[in-house]
């Protein structure tokens, strides 16, 4: 029976029973974790001959670097040729970074902030700066743009990617408008790919502003839950048909492909803006760490054989995917209490509670032990106006353990539902 | 015989000389490198059982974090316990960071400048920002601060470290001095190690600014070529008694102690610093690759293995150092025409030629196929006012190499300073 459809009495009757249920779970003194992105232990196992390779002895690649030492600041050409093929792009447009994606961002905007791009003046030198936010979307995205003191401006995602017609009609009417920010292949949290035609039209964006950028984080560009995935189009290819390969950075790594602390990270861009951003690049690091970047290139060997290696993820963590999913549709879907998504790739789970009720929610499971991403920090500033959104991370915890803590999650959603729904009578 | 004492003649007489002997080098087509501080491949070799530290399928730390996962921002317990050692501080005062500690340094500064340090407000939003910079120095600290525009005042080194007179009346002064650069034991390029004096001056400043910092790169901490080092005192330490413990960042790294590619950065500093980087800090990354870090640990196992590994290199380029100083000696001396220094650690020789020379020297070196670091690097905007001061970096070509590049270094000294001379007649 639909909650909203109880009377009061019933609705007691359901509440106290939930929430005898909810103190049962909380008496079990849980201790889990569903708020990160993180991969399970069997995951990590996955990449451990990684750590071998260098058993032959052999640290000179075949362009003569000697990967001990220091220098090559936008990694080894072997690297730039594997991941170009990762991040879609020729061996002259891409920088090798470090082990975080979300560092190379961070670096990207600080350019353009204290330096600027394109020839354009620093964006710390405008009275306003403003960056376009799919919502929900990525906590740590939002907070490097909020660092910066940029303007934050939610767009809504539709099952096709951003709100395309509200993104064309601000980028191009707003000269503060300098960039936004896409997860465009399995979107954090929803798992939404881009469309072709939402791929296409950001390719021919005409921004007002001359330093605008899309921040294309293509983060699980090779994470597919599914064996017959959908990619999304290649972003610059469609920019560069419209004389528009300035417009876009692209980002990805493989923090989730080897290990989350010790991946390698990329970024794609036209060969102009990869040049202009290695000039910043060579103040602040004398180069990156080309041991790691080699170990992954004498891991995989060719950029296939790390799809591959995808596979092997998949047969790991679709399954928990599939026991949340099945969790919300036993508990919750009969209830009309909740929509979530099931997404075909990437890390999350986004699931939407009544209005009003995502802040108790998390609260809940977090007083029974199960820590969730907080309420709200899937918008920027952490303002989520319907108070609805959460985020579920089901990879980490163990299948036993997330069994545990999908059903706890099911009681809460019910029981603060419940709560509301009283509240409201 | 002095070469400022020949007449003309006898100085026409030396210079074709001198210039056959150039010439016969040139005609060798030589193809060395003496510009930076890199190691040599055997220095590599001696680390390279580092790489074998996780065969023993262990990658969770004794404070239980798998240190292939996401997560710990500023490094695992066990590395700021390691660390802290080598950088003299507590556990608590120390952030380790990625393979870089100009990375680190130049975050440090950034945030600084994008959101101000110690309460103040940030350094952008100031007319004019300087800092210090001891003279010769390190190109790369003053390529930092050049690029946020700061203005950077020389400061003459004494065989004690910098002026103290004029850094104690500058920034008690100036309230726009932000900052110095030091590089306190084996400054790079002279290899001056800053006197007890020198440390408690420094460690009891009374600047100006209230967001005034010393940035202490102690990049050469255990890198000695003596078995009887000199060590400076702890500025912290010393800053702490004089209630000044703000005052200081401290740098460090095992790029050339295990792998400048791969090595592990730290940066000391009172834990009110620390704590306020810190935040910062997580903006910008969700944590640095603590699967190096814990390699550096289980490798050395303690601070005292570290420093005994650190005589392995001495035994290596210490022979480096003197073949450069003994062909300097044989070749240079006797005729006046240069002074060098002879480091006790560190990476460099500083050579200084009669005024006006060093461009000329540098040039007539990279035509006979010998890279130094060019002339003008050692001063901040690349410019030596007297055009006199030339690093040289003896650890990274093999012996025979050296030998030869040492020669022809003198042989070019000889040649420009005939040509300077002549010029005057």
């Amino acid at each position: 029976m639909n909650l909203s459809q109880m009377n009061k009495e019933q609705l007691i009757g359901f509440k106290n029973e939930t929430e005898a249920l909810y103190n049962d779970f909380k008496a079990q003194g849980l201790c889990l974790n569903m708020s990160r992105g993180n991969p399970c232990k069997e995951q990590l196992d996955l990449s451990v001959d990684m750590l071998k390779v260098f058993d032959d002895g052999e640290f000179v690649t075949g362009s003569g670097i000697d990967v001990r030492n220091y220098g090559t600041l936008d990694g080894i050409p072997e690297a730039k040729t594997f991941f170009s093929e990762m991040v879609g792009v020729n061996e002259d447009e891409i920088i090798v970074f470090g082990n975080s994606s979300l560092n190379a961002m961070y670096f990207s905007i600080q350019v353009a902030y204290n330096k600027g791009i394109g020839g354009c003046k620093p964006w710390s030198s405008y009275d306003k700066v403003k960056f376009l936010c799919p919502v929900p979307g990525y906590d740590r995205h939002f907070k490097v743009t909020e660092y910066f003191g940029v303007e934050m401006i939610n767009v809504p995602m539709t099952p096709d990617g951003p709100d395309m017609d509200m993104v064309e009609k601000l980028v191009s009417e707003d000269e503060a408008i300098k960039g936004i920010w896409c997860v465009p292949q399995y979107s954090n949290p929803e798992g939404v790919c881009y469309s072709d035609e939402t791929v296409k039209r950001f390719a021919a964006l005409k921004p007002a502003a001359k330093d605008f950028r899309i921040f294309w984080d293509n983060a699980y560009c090779i994470h597919h839950l599914t064996d017959s995935p959908k990619l999304i189009l290649n972003i610059l290819d469609e920019a560069k048909k419209n004389g528009n390969e300035d417009i876009v950075y692209i980002f990805g790594s493989t923090s989730k492909v080897t290990f989350p602390g010790a991946g390698v990270a990329v970024m794609g861009s036209s060969k102009k803006n990869i040049d202009e951003l290695r000039k910043s690049l060579g103040i602040s690091i004398i180069g990156y760490d080309k041991m790691n970047q080699l170990r992954h290139i004498k891991f995989f060997g060719t950029f296939k054989n790390m799809c591959e290696h995808m596979k092997k993820h998949m047969a790991i963590i679709a399954p928990k995917f599939q026991i949340v999913c099945e969790s919300l549709e036993k508990e919750i879907a009969p209830l009309g209490i909740g929509s979530w998504t099931e997404p075909k790739g990437g890390y999350f789970i986004s699931f939407n509670s009544l209005p009003g009720c995502a802040k108790r929610i998390v609260q809940l499971c977090a007083d029974a032990g199960v820590t969730l991403t907080g309420a709200g920090a899937t918008f920027p500033y952490g303002i989520d106006p319907e108070d609805k959104n959460i985020r579920l991370a089901p990879t980490f915890p163990p299948v036993e353990d997330l069994k545990k803590a999908a059903y706890l999650f099911t009681i809460c959603v019910k029981l603060a539902s419940a709560e509301k729904l009283l509240s409201e009578m």
